[in-house]
């Protein structure tokens, strides 16, 4: 019999993902905070629990995709969270990316029920989620992450196993901090080849045909270059990583002088407004810096 | 007839980059600063130069490949320098990332003389001066870019033209910013790793998996796990590059807040003596900053 | 009749603090999370409570002075903290450091049962508590600010009212982000001084000597000269009111670039295990970073 | 006899400064790049030059204070520049803030035809050289610093030596670094503080009551409180010497992330138009990143 798939979170990411399970044959049920989301896929055959709690009842393996701590709080620990629905073999699959002192938090409230949970933030961004081709990064029981993989499998390409239950978020802090070096350096370089009238077409083009390169450049690059902040990723929720990254630089003891100068950067960003933008849009920093308006 | 190459500077890139004209029957005459080096070329067939100026006066086009402002000064102004010889007819090409002034200057000086110069600073590391794959980015006019095609691909797969002398060295410093920025990034992100007990290689796996990737991370994340330090690009030169982009920075108005921060942590790299290390031992100085010795 | 004051935490700054209520002619009760730190006062006449909450019921006003927010916690809110105490007519004046969010927090536990708060963080470090000549930074009712003026100028000479609850802890935050950036300056300079072969002393009477001075500097540069790390104020408290103050920034959209690259290098000390030697102790990261061992 | 001064740069300190050797008695001459700038000097008794020579030629010690080290290098190495009357006896004496390698080559050329120079950069701004308490940093030989120190009190308070030719320099680079990082904090301070709803002059009001306090404090502060940025030390000259200073940290193998990230803030300043204003405009850039308009 197929496992009974609970999808909480319906954003950017999430509402993408959850077809995957309709589309693969998966029973599904769906909940977010605001309802009207989950029309499509109820039209498209899935059913709409109305709380969490009710949402893990009908469920063998919740996945939640929400936007933030504060939002994983509400989905779990509410009155009528999916907590109050834990119990031997319901199964929690987390692909937010949060903190991980939150990840274990979570998780021992699940085991203290009897509930299992496996952490798997993704990367890959709207179009992996749209095309199935998300990378998960797991953290927590590894025959847990081997039961999963065909729940897995069906929103992503490939899950590594990182370690026990909250290692996979350092890896995704990792990575996103990764991609906040990478778009930080590529902004400053634009806004430099741009005051010394070089055009930037040429600047991505070396990249691309470098060992520069990286898929990410020529995709930011291009969307710089005409000036387009439609939100793949926003701002808001980079900020947030980098500013758990950093908060485990501080636990872990790795002082992160190029990260912490980087997230300033962003929080400019944040500060004047465009937080909901792009990842892209922290190029307008870089830019007003330099005297452009 | 073929183009007589003259080529000056046999270090780690150049002395690579020497032996194509050989192998693709250019007829090719040497310098060096320190004559030894010239020895295996000479014996597969090269001529022997014993001053820049002769040189000069036995090619239709020196190219060349030193390793820092001085080294070009030397080269082309003193006493015995190939300005002394530089002619009509004559072309230089110079593939040392220089700053974009010094570049005008040793162009202003050159033309003055009735000669010619195409600047083209290189990337591809001494796996692509070893191949013949370097990307090569041009400066001067587009006209003698064209021509001089055929005297490039010898040693590299791509011309790209980037405009004006001395913008060729502006995108080829932006490119090393960004390599400053993809290491810096890829470093923290290790010792974070470490520190929080994660494999470094899962780290490693995930980025590659993902559009974190790079050519890059692979090839130096590899390096960092085995801590072998062998020299591709040495962490001074990547400092001089740095330091130059900065100035460039200073000079068209663009503050450059990441690349200042992850300039101080490679000069900690040179002031305790791994300037001459590969640019991946910076890592050495994110663990030493977080306690591990 | 005197005011009844209980004093909480008797630290390296409390219990410096706490001696003057006595010395003024406050009957005055002592509690400390070891309860052997009391022995001191109440041989000089305090009495001892064994909980916060019989420090509250023998007090008219709690005066705290803790380490940080956990145990402001504890202090508070734990089973038999001096919230169970809270009555009207109760007063409690928070003199740690702690996060605005946590401030407004206390308060409106404390308003719920009819009490009152005023925050008061202090600075004047271990000198100025010995002496009672610390200056507080007070936030919550002007009036409150008023009627307590008798009890802070038992440990202070000056009171400056902020403003509402919060705003005493962000100018405080404030402050010692200024004694970070002042103390960071100061470090790279004597580094410098030393590689350049310059007396650390000349540059130490130049600063005094000229508008470059604050009292701060022979202080602290003294501390440096002669490698005594004898615990003023700790690394570690330190680096936490920086997280603090860039939390505020991230809460308030104030980008600080500055404040971030220094508590970087405050947070390799951590790091490297000297979080809990003077602040001063920071020069050691920048030698270190320096290549002098 | 009074020996016979030469004053070189009448600009915001340097005709303040040469005035003092009228008032005191000492023979003048005066030269300015910009002849008209002499006159108000003229008027008052000083002859003046037609040629930085000619002033050599007419004194015994020449002052110079300029701005740049173009400026610099106009004013002794020019055709008509004062090395050529540089001879036995003449004493060069040089207030500008200038790299300790060029205070270096400047010793040389000077000592090579028998004349001889001490360097004494000033602190103070304009108010001390109004005054005439400036303070002097001086670098040579520690005879010559005795000898003239009569010169140097005409318009300084103190003058402290501080070792070999280039040291008196890095002391003033090393001050100039602290005004940075003081003046850095202190404006992210403020704009936390405007941003959180608290008065700047609250904040102010407690920086000078506590051990936060430095001179340059309610400077600064209150020029920054009414918008005032009329210049006592301009953007472009500070960002001169935190350039300069990261240099000599280059040379001497101090990495300096501070110093480095308060730089990139002053730099958007320049880039933003604002290089000739105060040092207080800086300011503005923090407001700017904050979304303040």
């Amino acid at each position: 019999m197929q496992t009974r798939i609970g999808f909480a979170g319906l954003g950017l990411m999430g509402g993408r993902m959850a077809r995957h399970y309709l589309e693969k044959g998966f029973p599904l049920t769906v909940w977010n905070r605001t309802p009207d989301r989950c029309a499509p896929l109820v039209a498209a055959g899935a059913t709409q629990a109305k709380t969490p709690r009710e949402l893990a009842e009908r469920s063998d393996v919740v996945v939640a995709c929400v936007s933030d701590p504060p939002a994983v709080e509400r989905l779990v620990f509410a009155e009528d969270g999916l907590l109050a629905a834990a119990r031997p073999g319901f199964t929690y699959l987390e692909t937010s990316t949060i903190s991980p002192s939150m990840a274990r938090r979570v998780d021992e409230a699940l085991r203290a029920k009897g509930a299992r949970m496996l952490e798997a933030p993704v990367t890959g961004s709207k179009m992996g989620a749209e095309k199935g081709t998300l990378i998960l990064m797991t953290g927590g029981p590894r025959a847990l992450h081997d039961e999963l993989m065909p729940v897995m499998m069906a929103i992503g390409s490939q899950a590594i196993y990182c370690g026990e239950m909250g290692q996979g978020s350092v890896v995704k802090l990792i990575g996103n901090g990764l991609i906040s070096f990478m778009l930080a350096g590529l902004c400053e370089g634009l806004v430099l080849a741009k005051k010394a009238g070089i055009p930037q077409e040429t600047v991505l083009e070396v990249v691309m045909a470098s060992g520069y390169q990286s898929p990410y450049f020529p995709f930011k690059g291009a969307a710089i270059a005409r000036r387009d902040w439609d939100t793949h990723f926003s701002i808001d929720l980079l900020v947030k990583d980098q500013t758990l990254a950093l908060e485990e630089g501080a636990v872990h003891g790795v002082p992160m002088p190029g990260l912490a100068a980087i997230r300033e950067v962003f929080q400019s960003a944040r500060a004047r407004g465009w937080g909901a933008e792009d990842i892209a849009a922290v190029y307008k920093v870089i830019e007003s810096a330099s005297g452009i308006d």
